[in-house]
């Protein structure tokens, strides 16, 4: 069993359901270590900016786990948010919906809490 | 043509969007006969509820048509609702976003009204 | 690389989220001239109506660019909409849904703004 699958974020109030998720994935994947990212784009960017309001411990630990965080480019500009201010483990792509639309050819599935 | 399609339920508010949108599938879709599976979690598992302000009648046909109603046990747990509390075509999975990463890897076209 | 991509629309506040979602698609993928459809349903067909609010010169800036704007028939039923009062490029389908399904069993991608 291959388990990958792509979260994606763009409502910064959805943040604490994406990481609650990708716990409940995490764990009931067990053994199967299951491939994750978590793609944000739009205003979601903002709860990978290291001082937000969203749970970075939480996404450290997943970070760790293997969880990969991924940033949309287009979005950090239109924000005015710098690749320095980003939580340290989160990857910039140029745009998010080219990363989901090319991980889904790869075999990801998509969900969007 | 082989029809396999799996809604993703986690707000309360979408289900009466939900369960027009499985029933406009399975008009479309006539003599193929659709594989469909509705997912809830997060919150949305209170609808399936037999209290709950959902449609049950609507959902109850929609079973009666095959329709596979799905809830998160995550999400149960976290809400302290029974599994004797559900409307009694409910299926329980461990956990929603399992569910939801195996059936897209089966096929099943992931919808999220 | 071969990028199709679907996006669903639902909701009609969501729509200068799709189109700004499309033209970043369109610009990330450059040489490679993505597929893309966009899927409304719902009260969001109300979008691709000739007065409407959303952004008719951006969508018809996209159209001219090969994206393709999908009206669900059972929406425009169930609003009232003639077909004559959408937008000349929009093509009209039986049901959302059935197309959401459709094209993602031939490879299409889904994202929602």
């Amino acid at each position: 069993m291959d388990i990958k699958v792509l979260f994606h974020v763009d409502e910064c109030e959805k943040w604490e359901l994406v990481l609650a998720n990708c716990r409940n994935l995490l764990k009931a994947a067990g053994e199967n270590r299951p491939e994750i990212e978590v793609v944000a784009n739009s205003e979601a960017v903002k709860g990978m900016v290291q001082s937000s309001d969203a749970d970075a411990d939480l996404m450290q630990q997943l970070a760790g786990a293997g969880v990969g965080f991924i940033a949309c480019n287009n979005a950090l500009t239109g924000l005015g948010i710098q690749k320095e201010q980003l939580l340290p483990f989160v990857r910039v792509v140029p745009a998010g919906v080219l990363e989901l639309a090319l991980r889904q050819s790869e075999g990801f599935a998509y969900i969007k809490p």
